[in-house]
């Protein structure tokens, strides 16, 4: 079984993505896989309120880069926090789009319970940077590419949920 | 009843609270609490398209940031057109984040029958500019408590309402 | 019957259009109606991944500015692909923003049974640039048109579809 969650900045993704994967692991321990690998303050202010919202309803990994490879170790169920950051890593570390999405189709390959957060940049405005516009095309591939492998995919917006499929 | 329409730039937003509210008060004549404060050429045609559309619908207030003070005085039903501006006018005045949520918390205990407008502006690539990206945060937080407190949620796109709630 | 395809960037709106509009057409080859005409390598290699899932399937016409008339000529089912580059190029010739909207009516008229493609531009921060922000304001009253008069309407993301009317 694996679920989706997408949705804007603040749009209540990654703590709707926290009570769905707690109520369908049904008393055992999830697996959180957070990808974020560069930190400034900012950053880190974000991290500790999502690490304060979890507290110990969690195991947790850290990962930013090699999402294949920890997710095979993990037997699940786990959460991915989140697929938008580590695209990210992924484009830092000189990574091609083919490999990235290559490794991504890999991953929803894997057996185990999943439920991944993404975060939905597409939606604006085209940005002039060909930098940002380039990651705005991997960043809709990608939720194209693990929707494409979901059972479940939510659309969130003010701390709902819409079940898109 | 409190019922939040969010959604983009010239969505339809404000045109379906408009009608929602008229059909919500069955031909009381409901209030419009406008929170507009700054207004350049560019404002001034869009507060005119505005006003056009309301005519004599509404008994309008005008209130730009004392929002509680305001809507304590109103028996409701009220339209708060938008969530948006009031956001930036806190801002630009100097309270805290923190002020300005808890200043909507307490709108949100008002017993009046409201319906609030609210701009969604976080499902674009994030911006560059620290300033923009702390008011993409304060408006998903504002949009998260608004929607915690309303019996019904619309998103809009297109000039239609999708019921999240 | 006329249909609207919104979504973000690579939401798969395009894709999806398209086997709607096979579906519909029950065998019949529809038209494609590109409207694409400034084309820089960017813009030459989404083209190409366009034409490629197009194959033999379409009858492609190719007009960046008088929609119009070319869907006068056109008996349909066309799809038109999409209506965010031809306000854009409208835009660029000079056209005022009533002179688009007008024709973009009068399309609406036409008897022809029609998929429009657009691109949803409003769910981001405002920009700061003037061009942009009047570009969104005119995406956003398009779509609101074209919605009116279509049966069906879809929002896409993460290469689903959502139904809003």
């Amino acid at each position: 079984m694996k679920t989706l969650f997408t949705g804007g900045v603040k749009s209540g993704k990654s703590r709707l993505a926290e009570a769905y994967i707690l109520e369908q692991a049904g008393g055992r321990k999830p697996y959180y896989l957070a990808t974020t690998e560069f930190i400034d303050d900012e950053m880190r202010k974000r991290i500790d309120a999502h690490q304060q919202r979890r507290q110990d309803a969690f195991i947790t990994i850290e990962e930013p880069v090699k999402l294949l490879a920890a997710l095979q170790q993990c037997p699940g169920p786990v959460l991915v926090e989140c697929i938008s950051m580590w695209l990210n890593n992924q484009l830092f570390h000189g990574v091609s789009v083919a490999g990235i999405l290559e490794e991504l189709e890999a991953v929803m390959q894997l057996p185990c319970s999943m439920v991944l957060v993404h975060n939905e940049v597409g939606l604006g405005i085209i940005p002039d940077n060909r930098l940002a516009r380039q990651y705005v095309d991997l960043s809709g591939k990608a939720a194209q590419l693990i929707a494409a492998h979901c059972e479940r995919v939510f659309f969130c917006t003010a701390g709902l949920k819409l079940q898109m499929k």
